[in-house]
């Protein structure tokens, strides 16, 4: 099996697709509008938030999903459409009917999203008229502009884009993503568009959309905050040509490989791009009696303020730690965990270890990025969570009045 | 029956105890060490720390409470004894030992208490010294002491104490706690200390305290993270004479309500002084369609971050609380939801209340004190929370360097 090479872009690197980015005026001057176009009928898949209270686009593309196929994805940024009712749900399908009419395609395959601020009306008009703009402004080179349209919070576009080889046809996979704040995917985070020129049918791709969104964007917090909106759609287009791609194919483990690791990149890239984050951090949990309780014990340190805090301000603060491994719910054994920073060891048999000094902890706790790991000597339960620290600018932005 | 009257002091408020609090050095200059004796063998209850990662003086409390008997409670802040193996037991037991031999009592009514840095052994000759000095300033007026040299990240002492009368007998109850980080207690939150000079068995006391402790320091949450030491511990001495209080006694709901009133005011206090708050936030949620499922609503609110953040900009984001409801594992009906800021309805039907504008809701978010209404209208669960909002300030107390 190659290797799968990086290559340059994001959802428009897979051939067959168009993309453009544009501001409508949700915002005051930033893109707001993004849209993604496949050239063909595409397979689309799609995992969605468990919050019990779900944005408008939401139910949509849930519903949607059953036609399994897609040629639009159109995306604001703004306001999320959530909580807004019945006229929200109108107002999304008045979009998905505009796009639909512009690009000469059935309303049914053209996926609406939307993230932004919880409970406000979309100014319908305004994106109406931005959607002619975008569509105006679609092309094969659109990738960067639809990136950068879908950002909220986010400081930098998020886009990625592999190459790889099966049987001798080059096939690829593109994503884009946003998300800095209200961050703890449980199915899937924030916005995520996969892209793939791969000839993939519907029920294949839900499959490894999933395993790639458990491997990756599932594994990611910010700050404990699952949002309403947060959706994961991948499209298959089969630009490339070829046999069709399916479990039991020789190529489809590569393809699922592939599609894991551009998933993993975007949820990285959100870790990086946390609202005020300073530090990227990898706690993983091992030893656990199972891998439910390793996942609790990850969750709990991810998400702990006083150890997020704690790694801001550089401080090996392992007590903080142990203490919410302590309290995540986890079978724990006081006596048994341990606990190391990249590797040095903080604690042995559930006490300090024996000759590392405050200021050895300190020197891997003040990188830009390690890992914390924690065994708990219990069992064969394993788990990882991509996590940031807690800055006084994580406040800053999120007290700022309406963000 | 009577009301119960607020009166000055706290743990020397009622009769037959003395107290002291003085500096020993385990922190730089601030008192660190405190003392609160009974002139009589008293009846002790107790509630602890639910965290699977407990702390020596907690553990041994637990074993302790069952002779049901106590004399003393010797607490020191700065250091939590936590996380100190064998080596952190064998400490405590020295503590208790040597206070013991100091106040001519039998080590088994001595009751150690640490609060503090995880991880760390305590300076026990320190100590030590300090409970000699400690026991030759104990008296009925020290109770202030005591109060203070508990304190840890704390800004202001922690005291309450009221009167009441049963049968024409006037008894008291007083208490002092600390804790301002690492709290959200599920069996009992940080440290607190009540005494009482009615005559109580230890069984009663212990029913008494478990509901006194459950209505209040179990319904407050300051950041989500549940410490390895929390405890609450209450002496009651029978210095006032006169028949014992007992379940079915006529003083009983008399003496159980005073309680209650001294545990929800101490816990108050504790959310008032949180790490960086400048707002005190009650949150209550009717409706949910079981206990349990207004108890998670209601503390997914009150820990989630960016519902806090907002709080402190002052900033009505209603789409921020409804989201936490959305993921807090209670059942929703996204539709039924109804979100009020003190008596101010924000959200009817799940979507934002007609007539109401941002400048209404604004007008009570910028209040010191006021109360998130959430009604889920499903069924007859009710729940409350007390917490506060999260600043740049507790960001900056927190990544300071081992706090």
């Amino acid at each position: 099996m190659k290797e799968t090479a990086v290559i340059e872009g994001g959802v428009t690197a897979p051939g067959g697709f168009r993309a453009a980015g544009v501001h409508c005026g949700i915002k005051a001057e930033k893109p707001d509008l993004a849209l993604i176009v496949s050239d063909r009928p595409a397979a689309i898949a799609g995992v969605f938030t468990t919050n019990r209270v779900q944005a408008a686009p939401v139910r949509i593309c849930r519903e949607k999903l059953a036609g399994r196929t897609a040629r639009a994805i159109v995306i604001n940024s703004g306001s999320a459409n959530a909580c807004t009712g019945a006229a929200g749900r109108a107002d999304a399908e008045e979009i998905v009917r505009v796009t639909a009419e512009l690009l000469g395609v059935e309303p049914a395959v053209v996926f609406p999203c939307s993230t932004g601020t919880i409970g406000r009306r979309l100014p319908v008009d305004k994106i109406k008229a931005g959607l002619e703009l975008a569509v105006g402004e679609l092309s094969a080179a659109g990738g960067a502009a639809a990136a950068r349209a879908i950002m909220t919070t986010d400081t930098v576009p998020k886009q990625y884009a592999v190459r790889f080889e099966v049987e001798g046809r080059q096939l690829s996979i593109g994503g884009m993503a946003k998300g800095a704040g209200m961050i703890e995917p449980n199915m899937a985070t924030m916005l995520a568009f996969l892209t793939t020129d791969a000839p993939v049918e519907a029920q294949g791709l839900q499959a490894a959309v999933k395993r790639a969104v458990d491997a990756g964007f599932n594994r990611i917090s910010v700050d404990g905050d699952r949002s309403t909106n947060d959706t994961v759609l991948a499209i298959a287009n089969g630009a490339s040509g070829g046999e069709v791609l399916s479990p039991g194919h020789t190529g489809w483990p590569v393809f699922c490989s592939a599609l894991e690791d551009v998933s993993r990149r975007l949820a990285f890239e959100i870790v990086r791009d946390g609202e005020g984050a300073t530090r990227f951090v990898t706690v993983s949990v091992a030893g656990a009696a199972s891998h439910a309780d390793a996942d609790r014990a990850a969750r709990a340190v991810a998400n702990s303020l006083l150890v997020k805090t704690s790694w801001y301000g550089g401080d090996p603060n392992w007590g903080r730690v142990i203490d919410a491994v302590g309290y995540s719910g986890a079978d724990v054994d006081e006596s048994r965990v341990e606990i190391a920073y990249d590797g040095v060891c903080a604690v042995l048999g559930g006490t300090a270890a024996p000759g590392v000094t405050q200021e050895d902890l300190g020197r891997v706790i003040r990188r830009r990025a390690f890992a914390v790991e924690i065994n708990l000597h219990l069992g064969n339960g394993e788990a990882v969570v991509y996590t940031c620290d807690c800055s006084e600018e994580y406040v800053r932005i999120n007290s700022a009045y309406m963000t």
